[in-house]
């Protein structure tokens, strides 16, 4: 906490109007940095410390804790790691985790992400999860925090201070460390060949050039926002690993325009919340083209014939088959599945900033929120 | 389906105004029905077919797929086999499950829940989780369904059909099944006596009635819904296996009212939904008394601070320490932690219920919404 009142006054906006503003325009150079500190990218491969404390290539199991939007990028996580390493993982908020008591193979790795690394309920679930025999590991910007300290091995997101409540260039950094640790899961247990490695880790250096394309939407972004803020409540709707970057544009959104917005698994739409659909609810559907796609079409197809705003995330492929029933188009750059929720986090980010300012809110100090939680 | 649209020729809402409130009420007989089928009442022992083609004690993980509501009843039941059976258990909605591939090992156990037996992502998990290998069993209303007969077992919830679209009885029937399965776990597994077998039957023998005196609260909860019915946006809250009830009473005024609810862990609440709070929100938590109380007046606390109506679902012992902070109380019945969320689900049901009644919405046929989802 003292760290981060020192950042306000040593720290400043630059020319940006906000801090928030700031840190998202920053995710170009501190992913770059964040991205060279766990590949090489010369030759093509992630580079880990030689003292890592444990094997991927013998764990059972991954278990994730954290709280907020450190989780979001948890659940991404979960997404890369059964895919490119075929090594389940359960990842839980940490406020439930820690009081559920649950069952741990021993030896198992147990992974902790918090920007402070002073988070009160991530810290508890991680004592808990040494008591249990766990490996810990931590994903901290905080060097220097209390959960950084009690980690056999801490993989810090180098992105520097975050001055915004509202997290933006700590997430995209978390998720970029996560996705160059799948990586080296997947090399270690023999479920990604070389070749493969090279290809994803060339994804990972183009980031920060496609996460300038992204920020290239900020004008369409704006003007979009001027109608999103006179909604009262927004769904945000996505699939496999853009259904954690739905639940993080619903958080964003929350916490700095207060609009009650909220994240779900496109696939349950029709088991309840389509109740609410008629034409006062904007639907932000996050949905680059993949072979989910149809799927999705069919969801805003429900949406659009209820009345319902769509407002669609997608590449250029996604943009020219998405039909009629969308409102607003939002193009990302095209990219493969593998770095798509860190590109569409982007566009998330801007639209809640926007949304903000065009209301008046106070963006960097949203009311009731502080930047660590550092009570349970 | 079609068995559905038959049942609402057939069956008839006797002296009730609506299927959903009949439902409700006939739960303490549903109940008894469905627990007299999994537990030896006079034994004191959970019986289960004798044929079981798997044995809980060499299980390393469960894996439960389902949608909406039911889905919620697997979360719950997470908390159950963790605590007494001490089996890690993973759950996701069948949407994503289906979709993202995940590794499981061999021999594993696969559970699929569904009222209709018919519900399109559940039946593809099932068959994902078929070539996968693992051990499928179902928790089904429609014995004939197809999800029953892909099944190597089926535990039929034994309920009676239902009719309203917003699901009551069947939800608590789920649970009790869910629940009688954990404590079979743990006796198998050797992580419950056959002493505390005992006990925790007995705590399913009682449910019955303590639904009975649940329902007593109807009154008051009337009385509630009427200021509820004024809200545009609330808030649940729950902590451990309380949190899914709170998933399950968002859902459920969702699906009927059309007011924005969202169910929320309460340890997340600092980590970004508090900035909602102000004296137009309601926000309603679930808690009875246990060890974790004093967190949730700490929460609660603060949603009052910030001008939050609070609306508390808790026992004589919660209402008795919750302080000034609260505006409403529901008292539930004194019981055991294990069987309070089944207990708990009864007051978030009439008070979607009532506040739907209030609010001249079409209770049993709400917009958009259909009984079973049996496309993707």
């Amino acid at each position: 906490m003292a760290k981060t009142q020192l950042g306000i006054n040593v720290v400043d906006k630059g020319n940006h109007r906000h801090f928030m503003l700031k840190e998202i325009y920053e995710q170009p150079d501190a992913l770059s940095h964040t991205v060279s500190h766990y590949v090489d990218l010369a030759k093509g491969k992630v580079k880990l410390p030689a003292d890592l404390p444990f094997d991927f290539a013998k764990l059972n199991r991954l278990t994730i804790s954290a709280c907020g939007t450190a989780y979001y990028a948890g659940l991404v996580a979960k997404y890369w790691f059964e895919k490119y390493a075929r090594l389940p993982v359960e990842v839980d908020v940490a406020s439930e985790f820690r009081y559920r008591e649950p069952p741990m193979d021993k030896d198992g790795l147990a992974l902790f992400i918090s920007q402070s690394g002073e988070t009160a309920d991530t810290l508890a679930a991680l004592r808990y999860c040494k008591a249990q025999g766990q490996h810990i590991a931590s994903i901290v910007n905080a060097q220097e925090s209390t959960i950084a300290r009690e980690s056999d091995i801490v993989f810090p997101i180098l992105c520097g201070p975050e001055i915004s409540v509202a997290s933006t260039k700590a997430t995209t950094a978390q998720m970029s460390v996560l996705a160059s640790l799948a990586i080296a899961a997947g090399r270690q247990r023999g479920t990604i060949s070389e070749a493969e490695e090279f290809e994803l880790v060339d994804m990972l250096a183009k980031l920060p050039g496609a996460i300038t394309k992204a920020l290239a939407s900020e004008k369409k972004i704006d003007q979009i926002s001027h109608e999103l803020s006179k909604a009262s409540d927004v769904l945000y709707l996505g699939r496999g690993s853009l259904f954690p970057i739905a639940l993080e544009g619903a958080l964003k959104l929350k916490e700095i325009t207060y609009i009650h917005a909220e994240g779900y698994a496109s696939g349950e739409l029709k088991h309840g919340p389509i109740a609410l659909i008629d034409e006062t609810l904007p639907v932000v559907v996050v949905a680059p083209s993949d072979p989910l796609f149809d799927k999705t079409i069919s969801n805003m197809h429900e949406v659009a014939a209820r009345g319902g705003k769509i407002i669609l995330i997608t590449d250029e492929a996604g943009a020219k088959s998405a039909g009629d029933d969308v409102h607003e188009i939002i193009i990302v750059p095209n990219a493969h599945a593998f770095v798509m929720p860190i590109i569409c986090a982007i566009p998330v980010q801007l639209l809640a900033y926007y949304t903000a300012v065009f209301m008046g809110t106070d963006v960097d100090q949203p009311r009731n929120l502080a930047k660590s939680v550092t009570v349970e």
